[in-house]
C-alpha cells in the first residue's frame, strides 16, 4: 500500500511544519477518542488526527492533502450516528479536526447574530446567546459536545425544529474551506441576500463531502421565557394529529415541541429510570408531550393551551392529559421524553430508524410498519415516538422478549428495508436528521432516483474532482466513478 | 445568422408538435407583453412564446432546445425588475412561460402544506390558504400577477420577510425540468430530511439559469388575526434600530414588519396621493411603520405595544407616535408606507438600490451615502426607506429638482457605484430581494471575490454546460468561458 516514510515526509512533515506539534496527534492512544463513534458502532484508523488552530492552518493543511491526494475525514465533536466523521479501516486518510477552533469571533446585537467557529460546542453557543439575552434555538441530545460545524454538516434538527426550522434556517453567512484548500468567505449576516447562487447551501447537510465548514455566522431569536407544558393521552396517532391541526389554528405560533409516544415507552422510561412516573392516573396507549413558548403572559399562554385542551377533550381527541403547573413538574414530563431512548438502549438492541413523512402520513406510516413486523418477526416490540410536529419519528424496533440476539442482529437488514420501504411508499425519507453517512449510503442510493443520484454525483464532482473529502460517505465511489466530470 | 426555415423545421414546428396551437405564441402583438418589462426597461425580441400545458411538455420542449442548441429565456407572471425574464434583443432565444401551468395540485391540512404549479399567481396562493384557514406569507407588491415559479428563482422577500423569512424558508419541495430536459421529482413535502445533498436550494433565487421550476410544496402557517400597527417618529436611523433592538426583546416573535422611511419619502408620498394624510400633529424627520400580528388576544397585543413604545419614548428613542385604533386607521398608516415608493416614480427619475447590510449596519450605510452623494452631486435628493427590520434598504436618489434629466440619467453608473461600494464595505449585498439578473451582473462580477465566481460559474456549468438555460444573465458568458468544464 503506501510507502510510510514517503508519507511522514509529503504528508506529515508539511503539516507538522504548519500546525505545530499540538496541532497533530499520531499517538494511538491519544487518536483513540478520534477513531470511535459515540455508540462505539463504527471505528477505524488514521496515521494522524490534524487540529488546526484556525482557518489559515486548516486551509493550508488541506491544499497539502490535495496536492498529495490525501483523503480526509472532517471531525467535529465525533457525536454523529451514522459513521460520516469516523475514518476508515485501511489507514489511508487523517482526520481534520474543527476541535482547537472555538472562538466566538463576534455578537452583533443589533444584527442578532453571532459569528462562531466551527469548532464551538453548540452548548457554549446556546449559553453565549442566553448572557447576551438571546436565544439559539437549535437544540439536541449531544448539545453539550457537538460542535456547529457538524451540526450545520448535518443539517441537524433535534426537538424545536417544530418552530424555529433545521439548522440550515438558522445559518446566515458560512467560510469554508475547499477541498483545493482555498478559503470561501461567505461570512455574510444579512436576511436578504440575492446576490447569486447561495453558495452556503451546498455546504450544510454535505457531511464534510464538498469542503470543511470552518465559521459561521448564526441568527439569534427572542427569548421566550413564558412556556406552559402538557402531557396529554390520546387513543391513537390519528387522533394526535387531529389534535394538533387543532392546536396550530390557535396556538401554532408558539408550539416549540410536539411529541409523539406509545405507551411502551412510557412503561420502559419508567422501568429503567426511577424518577420517572406516570403522570396520569389511568394508562392509555398513546400520549402527546407539548411545549409552547412566547414573550408574552405566562398565565395568559398556559390558559389558551388549557382552552384547547378542553376543546380536544369535548372532541374525542384527546382523552386525559395534566397540564405542568411549575417548572419542576414541567421537567418531570420532559424526563418521560428523554427517559425513553435511553430505556429503550437499556432494553436491548434496537434498530434506530430516523424516518420523516408528511405529518399527515404519521398515523399510517406506524400502522403499517407495526404491521408489517409484527407479520414477519412475532413479538418484535416496536416504538413509535419522535417529534411528530414535524413528522420525524424514531420508530426504533426491539427484538421480541427473550429473543435470540444475534438471529435478531441477522435480520437488521430486513428490518430496514420493510420500514423504509413504507416510509418511501408515503412520501418520506430515509433520514430525518441523522444523515446518511455510511450507515445509509446503500439505502440512498437503493431509494433515490437515478437522476438525483447522478445529479449529487455531478456536484460532489464539480467541487470534489479528487474525491479527497470525506471519501465513502454519503455518496458511493461507485456512483462518482460512474459520472466522472465530463 | 439563424437561417429562418431551418429553425422552424427543426426547433418550432417539433414544438408545436408537442404544445399545440395553444401553446405558442408567434404572433407579434400577441408576444410583445411578454417582451417587454413591467418597468418598461427591459426588452428584446422572440420568435416564439412558449407555454406548455403542463410539466411533461415543458420538458419535451427543452428536451428540444437542449438538442438544437436553442437558449432559452424561464418566464412566470414578467414582473421582475433587473431584466432577468426577458429575452435580448438578438432572435435567438424562446421564451418559455409557465402561464398556463396553474393548477394547486394539493393542501394537505394537517402536513399545512401546499403543492402547486409554478404558474400560480402568488395571491392565488395567498387565497387558497387563506380559505383553508391558513397562511401563506410570501407578500410583495407584484402579488397580484407575479407567479411563484419566478417568487422562487429569485427567492423573493417582502414585507413579511422579517418574520416570515424569503421564499427560500418556505419551500419544502420541488420540481424542476433540467437543463437537459429531464424532470427532477423533488416535491417532497417533509420539514426534515437530511438524505443527501439537498438539491431544490440550487433552483431556488438561480433565475432560471440552472433549470425551470415546474412545481414547488410550499409551507403554510397559522393565520394571526390579531394585529397592532403603530406609526412612529424617531430621530434619525440609530435611535430607530435602538428602538427596534427593544421591540423585538418584548415583541420579536410577533414582529411582521418594521419598515423605516424618511421624511422626504411622507411628503412626496402626500404630495402625489390626496388619500395619504401625516397621521402625526408634529412634523418629524424619521419615521417607523411597525405592525405586529398574533394567534392570541388582540388587545393584549396592543397593550404590549403600547407598554414598549412608552418605553421608548421615556429612553428618548421615540419622539412621537400613534397606534392604529382600527384596521381603517392600520390601512391608513399602510397607506403611505406604499405610497412612498409611487411618489418617488412620479417626482422623477430615481435610481433604485436593493441593497442590504446587517441590521446594525444601517444607519451607517444611509449617513455614508447620503454624505457621499451630496457632495458629488449637490441637491440630489435621496430616499431612505425600506425594511428595517431585515436590513434591506431601497436607497433610492433622485436628481435635484429642477436639474437636467439627461445628465443625471448619465451620472447613474457612478451613483451606482459610489452606494454599492458603501453597502460592500458594510458587509453587505448589492441586492437583498429583486435579484441580478441582467441589470446587477456587471456589478455582481466587480464585487464578488474571484472565488465565488469561479464557484458560480462551476455549478452553472455542472448543470447547464451548453448555456441554454436563461444565458446572459447572473453570470456573464466571458465567465463562463473562462470556467468551462474541466
Amino acid at each position: 500500500m503506501r510507502d510510510p516514510g514517503r508519507f511522514e515526509r509529503d504528508v506529515l512533515a508539511p503539516i507538522r511544519a504548519i500546525v505545530g506539534d499540538r496541532g497533530i496527534i499520531t499517538d494511538a492512544d491519544a487518536k483513540q477518542p478520534h477513531l470511535v463513534a459515540w455508540r462505539d458502532n463504527w471505528t477505524g484508523a488514521v496515521p494522524a488526527v490534524v487540529m488546526p488552530a484556525d482557518t489559515a492552518q486548516m486551509a493550508a493543511v488541506v491544499a497539502i492533502c490535495a496536492a498529495t491526494g490525501t483523503p480526509i475525514v472532517p471531525q467535529g465533536g465525533n457525536t454523529g450516528l451514522t459513521g460520516a466523521s469516523q475514518p476508515h479501516a485501511d489507514n489511508s486518510e487523517i482526520i481534520l479536526s474543527t476541535s482547537r477552533m472555538q472562538k466566538i469571533r463576534a455578537i452583533d446585537l443589533d444584527n442578532d447574530t453571532i459569528t462562531v467557529d466551527a469548532g464551538c460546542v453548540l452548548a457554549t453557543i446556546q449559553q453565549a446567546a442566553a448572557e447576551a439575552g438571546r436565544l439559539f434555538p437549535l437544540s439536541l441530545g449531544a448539545e453539550g459536545s457537538c460542535q456547529i460545524g457538524g451540526n450545520l454538516s448535518t443539517n441537524a434538527g433535534g426537538v424545536q425544529a417544530l418552530r424555529y426550522g433545521t439548522a440550515r434556517g438558522l445559518v446566515l453567512g458560512l467560510e469554508v474551506v475547499l477541498p483545493d484548500g482555498r478559503i470561501w468567505d461567505g461570512l455574510r449576516g444579512l436576511r436578504k441576500d440575492s446576490a447569486g447562487y447561495d453558495l452556503k447551501q451546498l455546504f450544510i447537510g454535505a457531511e464534510g463531502t464538498l469542503g470543511i465548514i470552518t465559521a459561521a455566522t448564526l441568527r439569534l431569536l427572542p427569548q421566550t421565557p413564558a412556556s406552559a407544558t402538557a402531557f396529554l393521552a390520546v387513543p391513537d396517532p390519528a387522533h394526535a394529529v387531529a389534535w394538533l391541526r387543532r392546536a396550530r389554528k390557535n396556538l401554532g405560533e408558539n408550539i416549540t415541541t410536539f411529541e409523539l409516544m406509545e405507551r411502551r415507552c412510557l412503561d420502559i422510561a419508567m422501568r429503567h429510570n426511577s424518577r420517572i412516573a406516570d403522570p396520569l392516573a389511568t394508562r392509555y396507549d398513546w400520549y402527546i408531550l407539548v411545549e409552547l413558548n412566547a414573550q408574552g403572559d405566562e398565565e395568559a399562554l398556559r390558559q389558551r393551551l388549557l382552552t384547547v385542551l378542553e376543546a380536544g377533550i369535548e372532541a374525542d381527541e384527546v382523552l386525559d392529559g395534566t397540564l405542568a403547573a411549575s417548572a419542576e413538574q414541567a421537567a418531570a414530563l420532559w424526563r418521560i421524553r428523554e427517559g425513553a431512548p435511553e430505556g429503550q438502549r437499556l432494553e436491548g438492541a434496537s434498530y434506530k430508524h430516523d424516518v420523516s413523512v408528511p405529518v399527515s402520513q404519521v398515523p399510517r406510516f406506524i400502522a403499517e410498519a407495526d404491521a408489517a413486523l409484527a407479520a414477519r418477526f412475532p413479538g418484535i416490540r416496536s416504538f413509535g415516538f419522535g417529534h411528530l410536529g414535524d413528522g420525524n419519528i424514531h420508530y426504533n424496533p426491539i427484538q421480541a422478549e427473550g429473543g435470540d440476539f444475534a438471529e435478531w442482529q441477522s435480520y437488521l437488514p430486513e428490518v430496514n428495508r420493510i420500514v423504509h420501504d413504507i416510509v418511501i411508499g408515503l412520501g418520506g425519507s430515509i433520514t430525518a436528521e441523522h444523515g446518511v453517512g455510511r450507515l445509509r449510503i446503500a439505502e440512498l442510493a437503493h431509494y433515490k432516483s437515478d437522476l438525483e443520484m447522478e445529479m449529487m454525483a455531478r456536484l460532489k464532482q464539480c467541487f470534489d474532482p479528487q474525491n479527497i473529502m470525506n471519501p465513502g460517505k454519503l455518496l458511493q465511489p461507485e456512483l462518482l466513478a460512474r459520472h466522472k466530470a465530463r
